[in-house]
Parts: C-alpha cells; sequence; structure tokens
C-alpha cells in the first residue's frame, strides 16, 4: 500500500451480507488498497466475508469495526458517500473520476478521506450523506441502476488506482491558508453546540429540530471548514448563549 | 440498451461458478450492456447465476452458450482479452480506458466486438488469447493481481459506459430541489445582518471586525447556500439579537 493509498478509507454502511465485505475487501486489496472500516455489519466476522476476500485477509482483520458512522469517520477530512439516487440529496455530485482527483488531492495534502458505501438494498440513508461532503454516483443506467455493492467498491478502487498511476494527482490548494480541515469528530462537536445554541436562543419554538438541523448540517458539510473557522463560529455561539443566560437570569429575577 | 451498446459482446469463456455469470450479467446490465456469450460454460443454466443476476434475468436468458470460442466471437471484428498476466502474451496491451476507446471507435463503425474473459482460476489460455487481437490488464497490484471475474467485467463495462457518455456524467442537478442559490444582492444583506449580530451579542470585544467577517464571509461564499439557508441563518441572528436585546435592556435598569 503506497502512502497515498494508506491515507484512504473505504466505510461500509450497515452491510446485511458478510461475503459482500469479503468481495470488497478482496475488490480493494486488487487496486493496493488495505483500510477498510466497518458500521454495523449485521454479521461480521463471518466465513463468508473470508471466503470471498480470496485471500485479503489482512483486510478483513486490520478492518475496524464500528457502532455509527461517526466513529467510522474519525480523522477524516473528507468524506464522499456513494449513491444510486438523483433526487433528494442536497450534496455536490460527483463521477466515480471526479471523486478519484479529490481524494488523491486531499490525500496529497497528507489527510485522511473516507468513501462511504451504504446498505445493499437501501444505500446511504439521509443523515448519513449529511456526514459526507459530496456523493459519488457511479454512472448506472436509469432503469437497472444498483450495482452490487462489492461492484461500486471495485470501481471506486479502481479509479483511485488510475488516477495514483497516472501521477496525476492535481495540486489542488483549493484553501489558501495553512490550517488543518476539521475532522468528523470536530464537526460532531461543532454541530452539537450548535443545536445547543438554538435551543438557548429559543430558536426552534415548535419547529422540527431535525429538519432544521439536517439543513444545517448539509451547509456546514458542503462549506468543508478548517479549524480557525470553526473556533469563529464556537466563539459565536459562545456570545450568543452567554446573551440567552443573562436574558433568562434576568427574566427570572 | 443504445445501439453502441448492443454492438459488444462480454464473452464468458470456461466459467466455473455459475454465480459468477449472474454477477456478471448484472454488473453488464448496470452500465447499459445486454449481450453475453459463454463459452463451454460449467454449469448454465443453473439457480445460482439466477440469483446473483439479481433482476438481469433478461441477459442470461438471451445469452448465447457455445462450444468453443470460435463460435462465441462469430460476426465480431475486433476481440480483446482480459488478463492480468504479464509475460509470455505477445499482444498489444491495452488498459482498460484505451480498450474502451477502441471498442467504441469499431462499433461506432458498426463492426461487432468482443470482450473474452477467461476461467476464474486460470484465465484465458494462449489458444484464446490467440485468437484476441490485443490484450487488457487492469491495473492491478503485483502482489494481488486477481479480481473476481465479475468485478472484471464490471470494470470494463464501466470504462465502456464512461466513454458512450463522452468521458462525462450527465449533467446533474448539483442541487435538487427547487430552491434558488441566493444571489450576491442578498448575501451582502446576510453579511450585514451577520455582522450586526456579531455586534449585538459583543462578540468582537476589541477584536478586528473587518478580518473575522473577512473569513466568514469566505466560509459562507464557498457553502453557495440557497434562499431557505438564507432563511434559516437569518431567523437564527433574528433570535440571538433578541436575547440580546432583552440582556442589555435588563442591563439598564
Amino acid at each position: 500500500m503506497t502512502d497515498l493509498a494508506s491515507l484512504v478509507r473505504f466505510v461500509l454502511v450497515r452491510t446485511s451480507h458478510p461475503g459482500n465485505i469479503g468481495s470488497s475487501a478482496r475488490a480493494m486489496r486488487t487496486m493496493g488498497f488495505g483500510r477498510m472500516a466497518l458500521v454495523a455489519p449485521h454479521r461480521f466476522p463471518h466465513a463468508d466475508a473470508l471466503a470471498l476476500a480470496a485471500g485479503a485477509d489482512d483486510v478483513l482483520a486490520q478492518a475496524g469495526v464500528h457502532d455509527g458512522l461517526v466513529d467510522g469517520l474519525a480523522g477524516c477530512s473528507l468524506a464522499l458517500g456513494l449513491s444510486a439516487r438523483r433526487r433528494g440529496v442536497d450534496l455536490e455530485e460527483l463521477s466515480p473520476r471526479e471523486a478519484a482527483a479529490r481524494v488523491l488531492a486531499a490525500a496529497g495534502r497528507g489527510e485522511q478521506v473516507a468513501l462511504v458505501f451504504g446498505n445493499e438494498r437501501t444505500g446511504l440513508e439521509n443523515e448519513e450523506l449529511a456526514r459526507c461532503h459530496a456523493m459519488v454516483r457511479i454512472p448506472s443506467v436509469d432503469d437497472f441502476s444498483s450495482l452490487n455493492l462489492s461492484q461500486a467498491v471495485q470501481v471506486m478502487a479502481y479509479e483511485l488506482r488510475v488516477a495514483l498511476l497516472g501521477g496525476t494527482v492535481p495540486a489542488a490548494p483549493v484553501r489558501d491558508d495553512a490550517e488543518p480541515p476539521a475532522d468528523a469528530a470536530r464537526m460532531e462537536r461543532f454541530y452539537e453546540h450548535l443545536s445547543e445554541t438554538l435551543d438557548d436562543i429559543d430558536f426552534h419554538k415548535g419547529r422540527a429540530p431535525t429538519t432544521i438541523m439536517l439543513r444545517l448540517r448539509k451547509l456546514f458539510q458542503r462549506a468543508q471548514m478548517d479549524e480557525r473557522e470553526l473556533r469563529i463560529l464556537h466563539g459565536i455561539f459562545a456570545d450568543a448563549q452567554r446573551m440567552a443566560r443573562i436574558a433568562q437570569d434576568k427574566d427570572k429575577q
């Protein structure tokens, strides 16, 4: 596994069939990738996974198993979610090739990156896609759009391999300054603080907090914030909370 | 299936596992290809093939079954053999992408074209490769070079699909819902409201407001917000201002 490849994580979410975990490990391994994270797999470890890995046992042995996607994305500054959906997802849509270029650009800056694959039947839920920065759509035909899970893994691993071999890692200094991008755990703390603040300033007033929070998540995921930006926003929230506390303490007097 | 796609034949030679025939049919079908030829399959038809086709039954039903490769290639003017071998083959070697371009060029001239895939364990024999015009090597890593048969089919079908689509995924609306993106004038009002709010909640505390506002501008410009998102954020600012006003009014009392 090259250094760049070791920064790329294949995250399989709520996989039903352990055989697909094995096939995915094999698909990754043929293309030089070895970092797999499993989020709430239905059955793992399992003999079918080992059988279909066809020798990529090391990938399975080193796979992290996590309860939730946030843990599965720990340390990653960029998460791309595979989805066949065309509607109802408010995320930038990338082709596998565009995604490969973006992944390698981030890895080239030393960042950890995740490719996120949903359940075989249901794909990624909206809440899972909301933790991604963009979605990747493999250009399947409309009337038969669903690739087998490990086939989707193979296509992405293949495009990444071609991009790596092409050495055409686009030097993409999207961001001019040197602050590191915020990882998934920090983003979760940010959303918690935002949610608390909205409660404190009495923003919800009977409206559904989940819908609003989902919309705000999409907005801020899209922005791919760095740590300095997070600090500024945390500071703003803290001041808004301070004002709300003063206002409410006074009310009680 | 487009006209060009109908000229492309996937030829599976001496396939051992009927499940792989099914997975290959599914892989082809997702990318818009439907013409399969089976040369001396070990077991076919078979329940495993149907099960793993996952609905691509039409591909299996129409698959031609042949005793030998020569029959399987009948009518084809170009045959490209997939192989992981590096030596001992006296054939031009193409990448999957180069192969896709060549296949579509031939199909564009109205010629029938075959992609030939060997047995799962042994690949294509020399005599079989000798019936091909060039070999295609999927760029797997040296120490784990063998893709599952249907994964190899998927990679080739994917590259053909991308080439057919012109190398670009069909223009997809980045944002699915009908909210228009915010225009520059609205964004200015947004920044004014944000700036007022920061004053009201006493955020600046002697720090330079211009630097902070510049950073926040960069963040929110990057996010390319739509009008609904702007409304949510204006609502949040208004509530924060309301709290600040109560807090300050009370201070004056």
